[in-house]
């Protein structure tokens, strides 16, 4: 399959602390032209801590845009020409207060492929020992130690899933199958 | 957890056929001031259809903000007003070229809970006739049919996996599993 748009332009129609907004320009293969409206957003990094005695945690973080909190793996995001394990590594200890020795990439992926050019990573956490947790005035987030059987139950029973953390559990189940 | 964020004000800075791009104001408890920018979009239908002998299908569609094509379960945009359970039968019928006489809710997630107040619904399709395929000019949509054990292979063995496409289809495990 090979590509079908030639870009032609890229205005960055916002640029806010977060992220850019932005408009392309292109032509198709007949020649036609479109435009593309998307958030350009370098990143995010998504991690799975994981004590000895087999316990996790997560957090319960108020989400404006859907005026409720949901149940999430810890989660930052990434500024451009960050490194995804030093983002991931920073946001444990920011908002879980975890620091970890042994650090494994579970996979990437696109959460919003169509809207968003972000890539977000997800990490498994071991080794782990407890440090302050620093939040931002922004964050307003409960962290939650428990075992990885109540935090699948937590994850998956919510009435609206966190698409992001259900893709960092099913990524943690397939690297703890081995495959 | 109670709200931590009253909103002031909602302005609409672009609004395309696709979705809104909105800056809202708020205040925090403590009452000072912040802005909020994300995209407004009603939401997306996504579809795992299941055929009686065990196989299904996954599009390949290039994704532009990637510049490379990805495995993928078919999916739709939601417009306002619209009801998930049609807009997923008129999404199977135009990109898969498939009408499905057996529909099953699989659940609901935020893709992108920090950008986008997008909810994605997951559908189970089964008794599963074919019918013609109708793609718009943008789409570049492969249609390919295959066994579920090759489906789940294809959909986590990229370099950059759909996230939509994993929820689903760890909804779709759930579902099999009798949960």
């Amino acid at each position: 399959m090979s590509r079908p748009f030639q870009r032609l332009s890229r205005d960055v129609l916002v640029h806010n602390a977060w992220h850019r907004y932005c408009r392309d320009r292109y032509t198709r293969r007949d020649g036609s032209e479109g435009e593309y409206f998307y958030v350009d957003m370098t990143g995010s990094c998504g991690i799975v801590p994981l004590f000895a005695d087999g316990s996790t945690v997560l957090c319960r973080a108020w989400r404006y845009l859907f005026d409720r909190a949901l149940w999430e793996f810890p989660i930052g995001g990434m500024q451009p020409g960050e490194d995804p394990l030093q983002v991931a590594q920073h946001e444990l200890e920011e908002e879980a207060g975890l620091r970890a020795r042994e650090w494994t990439p579970l996979g990437r992926f696109a959460p919003y492929k169509g809207v968003s050019n972000e890539v977000c990573h997800f990490f498994l956490a071991r080794e782990l020992v407890e440090v302050p947790q620093r939040l931002e005035p922004e964050e307003d987030i409960e962290v939650h130690r428990m075992g990885l059987d109540e935090a699948e139950r937590l994850l998956m029973g919510q009435d609206l899933l966190d698409g992001q953390s259900v893709c960092g559990l099913l990524l943690l189940r397939r690297h703890l199958a081995g495959a």
